[in-house]
């Protein structure tokens, strides 16, 4: 790996956040979101904690308590900020951070150019597919953090809702097939180990659920009746008070939405966004059809496009066979995280460049509606 | 079906609460657990309202306001108590809750006397599994309402800890297997319908984790360290404040444990009880071991004794292959609940008589230790 | 004093729950409500603390958990259950409890008839006039509980709305006055000692005010509009959607309530009940009037008729100047409540015969509802 | 009044900020605390809203939105942001609130060199003297928001703790005495009117408790014993884990504190600092002594020196007699508030130059140390 191919990865987080004020970088408007901030420190912080300290020799950390901030989970690791208390360190400032950035690459540009152990570059592999994780997380916080102000800003410049034709339904057949990472190539240990699965015949959607489909459920009072909810959705319907996707803007009979590049006109021929997994789950009941499982995606992916739009599988995130976390902090990474939650396949207009993979297993917990997240169906 | 088979089972609910004092049939210790009463009540309700309603033409309702009270969540059926003001209506009191089941048991006689038509049949048939799943968690609910005394009653002469031999490893060979329920006999929408999966080689283990084994993890720091335990799972700890099993009592050196008998010494040879699937996770990391999936269990299960606690796995509730779920309110029974639970496989030392089989998905969320639940290990 | 005194305001307590179910005796809706088991049993507990256990040689304890079942607040007597938990005790049972009195009240009897110190005749005095206002807790306490059960039961025979003429305004002098209690009789510390204050002239009114008065402000938008509350008064109403008094049933143009003898019409000129400090005060400010203060009050009260309803003062409950507390446990009686309520004067229709003078100062958080409260006005 | 008069108190509340950094301005570590860009911004809006929208003739507000961010609780005003997410608005950024204060500032002029009406005079110097209490909250706010971060900054140049000597007892007599604000000069409503109190004989400190007075108290258990506590106070310890006043920072022996000026040793001859009214009542509990009220205080004033803590009294805040609220919005600054605090007389080193006077009523909630409380004792 070369330093240039590394500080490409690395300036790309630097760009998406040239338009924010100084402000805008501080805040942290849910427990689940993290300030701009944050993760421009954690991305440098994870480099620094898996590849300077143990590899450079006679590293001098950028600063002692740079750790304790900037650990995002990592037990092994030691002592961290609450989560829920990233937004109110003011410092290290902004400016500190784009320092620390600046520390680090340099500091990065030494090991690059000392020549790699095979370890030392998986590190780094690892590092560089952890910032560009951040990116998209960066992506999604930024608007959800700055769409709790009324002046609704533009920040950054990404068509968030691209038009797609209407589509058809794709026929597999049953059989036993193989899913999972195999071979060269980066993935994260949670794709592995590649294994054989055995599926019945199914039916997929070419095309994702649009805006326009969507308005149908809810004119249809999807969001006022507990028929075609789970019930632990339904409860967060009611609890929450929720009417519709995430950034949603209903005045009088238009409806407009808030997107990184300010408040926009909602497109319904586009792919709907920001809807948890229980609407997911609740359209699909609502149209008759189910939603896929990670396997029945994974097979079936080559047949349809994708990357537009997170795709709510009906899988939970559990470990595939023979999975194994890897040693040490780094094993924090996947594993602790494989319960409760619900995996999401293909990508979306966030995702990185580069960043994306038919074995690629994304996931949150099935409430959340902050993530580009979409509906893609299958018949029952 | 006759009537002798049905009032046979409808009287166990009544046996089981023959040493309660009528102060203890009210109360609701939490949200997830019921009133004794309500239990007795909801289950005389669900033959009310599915079977003598719907089919017994002029049935004259025994209380126009019990259909609200002792609804559980069927949505379908309309408005009904809040769950957790299960535990503050005193009235209906207990004496009016048990005529209110002779009632329905003198109706059914007629219904069951004048030959039943093959849906009828089905109905009662599904009462009767949905009774004698309420004596289950008629059992688990006093011992939680009555755990929160000082004094720590015996209510319940039931042996809950039953001695166990040490066990060794069973080995299962890869290949497609068939899951699910087949054929004549009962099962519920979630058990169906049938189908292949591909399993790869795995063992798994002859018998249950003991207390002795749980004690050398809890020993061995098991509570005071994140390393083995999911994120979630970490959190739930320490919010907890959890440092073992449920109804574990440690004195001194000693530890006794609750049970429906009263206070008693724990058995370090019995099987573990009352873990939630979180502590039961981070066991078998610790153990260098995992969870079997509900597949793995069901093809191996005639080789291995069972019955004694409910066994979680690591799969998650959802629909089988082809999962349809009952139309109307019985349609509710399950399909609504495959979210943000775990798969438990087996029996309990609670379970009725009858009421077990090797297809059988029992569900609970993570966090949950009141039922009887245990550890059974694969290997890695 | 003579043991018939004695029992005879002890059996006022238990007179009172003659028509309670048994179940009725159990529950807790709220954490500043009780059962009614638990209040026949704590102020037993109180004898048995307080005269028995210091005063009756070889006293033998009824039952060693009791004290700490039915200890309420008193720190300096050690452990004491939850308050919350109250209401999951389902034993001692009720029939227990009614053991235990008897226990008590055969004790005291050998007690009250050995001839008594002026200590344990000042201390029994005080327990007398402790269970009498329990009597009148166990009223709203039941209510309370009742309230919560759609069926409304009717449980106890009081008249709680009693018909009153229009009032007018009582002028008064402004000087030094003295208020407190003074020489012979029983007062608890809080009303001591007599102290003289400074008034400036006021204006009284000689009745309360009505449902029907209290309707206008209903009517004229009282709980939609903040102009008339206090700060925390709105975000009270706001948070609780409060819209009226407690235990009014809104049912079409119709107007009910719920009283311990059932369900009622609401007689509108009877005065109004069940109102919080904020909606007595949103209440006066919208008459442009204000509350009295309790000095107001106090030097008053002999020229207008009171006992129907607790008053809302607008004075703090603080000590009186040279205010000393009893030493010992007894000394938790009154003084470490002396923050954040508010002082009600009078009496109500629940409260017992011999328990009100003019000196008795109540008191209460501003937001509770549950008391017979209601509003006396004065002039700005 | 000038402009020149006008603006130096305006520009103190720059000043202060003159050391923070951009992200410092923004959050807001706590529901009651705001940011500091917020009380830059609100007290500006406060002239805007009350002087220049309703008297400077075709006055063009700043920004049509600015209302809606900046207007603190005066409903009558309208809308505003909800409390708890003043911390969430990064836009207007701290630059355009100063451009905001710049303009108001700039028009301000216009009509002080108008000449002024008496009403709009008395408008202004009221807007003044608000500035004036926000300039200290500003102080307390940015104390309490920074505490948050692990470094500690120092911010502001103010010497927190001051040395006093050793004092002693004042005697004060009974009798008839007259508090509240009288004659010329500025006065908030809640001071008026003017009248009579009659106060017993009483002794009052002539210094406040030190630092080292309240470490015996500490010392001696003070948070480990209920005894000396109020009911509330003593749950406010148990539920927040209250060990010592705010901003204490323990390291094995040594205590160190966190001031605007950064960490520092504990001064044990300054007066203590930050502790709510639970915890002064406890000391004076502990000390055998009680708070003076605030008459007791305001009558005795003159005999000690005082305006280096703010002293919690023993009194409620509450209306004085006549008390009228001024009509419109400006009502709603004291009155709403006289329920649920307690009053505080004196000034604190974080008080601006000429807002103290000895007929000042501040007032706090009980559980609240973040601001510079301190205690004065009574004999009881």
């Amino acid at each position: 790996m070369t330093f240039e191919s590394y500080i490409q990865i690395r300036e790309r987080s630097e760009q998406l956040c040239a338009n924010l004020e100084t402000e805008d970088f501080v805040i942290q408007a849910a427990e689940h979101v993290s300030p701009a901030k944050w993760h421009l420190a954690h991305t440098s912080w994870f480099f620094e904690t898996f590849v300077l300290k143990p590899y450079l020799s006679d590293y001098q950390e950028f600063h002692p308590d740079f750790s304790f901030f900037f650990n995002s989970y990592y037990n092994a690791v030691g002592e961290r900020t609450v989560r829920n208390h990233r937004g109110l360190m003011t410092r290290p400032t902004t400016e500190e951070v784009f320092d620390y950035r600046g520390y680090i690459d340099e500091q990065m540009k030494t090991v690059l150019e000392n020549g790699l152990t095979e370890e030392v570059e998986a590190t780094i592999l690892l590092g560089l597919n952890h910032e560009q994780q951040h990116q998209e997380l960066l992506l999604t916080d930024i608007k959800y953090n700055l769409w709790q102000n009324p002046l609704l800003p533009a920040v950054i410049n990404i068509k968030e809702y691209l038009k797609q034709e209407e589509g058809g339904w794709i026929k597999m057949k049953s059989g036993i097939y193989e899913i999972g990472h195999e071979g060269e190539g980066f993935c994260y240990d949670n794709e592995c180990s590649q294994h054989k699965v055995y599926l019945d015949d199914f039916e997929i959607g070419s095309q994702l659920v649009s805006n326009r489909m969507y308005l149908e459920f809810i004119k249809a009072g999807g969001y006022e009746k507990p028929d075609f909810w789970h019930s632990d959705g339904w409860t967060w319907v009611q609890q929450e008070a929720i009417t519709g996707p995430l950034y949603w803007i209903k005045q009088g009979g238009d409806i407009s939405c808030y997107t990184l590049d300010g408040k926009k006109e909602l497109d319904l021929d586009a792919p709907l966004a920001h809807v948890s997994y229980y609407e997911a789950a609740a359209y699909a009941e609502w149209a008759g059809c189910r939603l896929p499982t990670e396997a029945e995606w994974e097979v079936a992916n080559r047949k349809f496009s994708w990357g537009n739009r997170w795709e709510w599988t009906n899988s939970a995130y559990l470990p595939y066979p023979r999975y194994q976390k890897a040693p040490g902090a780094i094993g924090e990474y996947n594993g602790k995280f494989m319960i409760n939650q619900m995996v999401l396949r293909g990508a979306s207009v966030a995702t990185s460049p580069g960043h994306s993979r038919s074995t690629y297993r994304n996931f949150f917990h099935p409430q959340y509606q902050w993530q580009f997240t979409g509906i893609r169906l299958c018949k029952k």
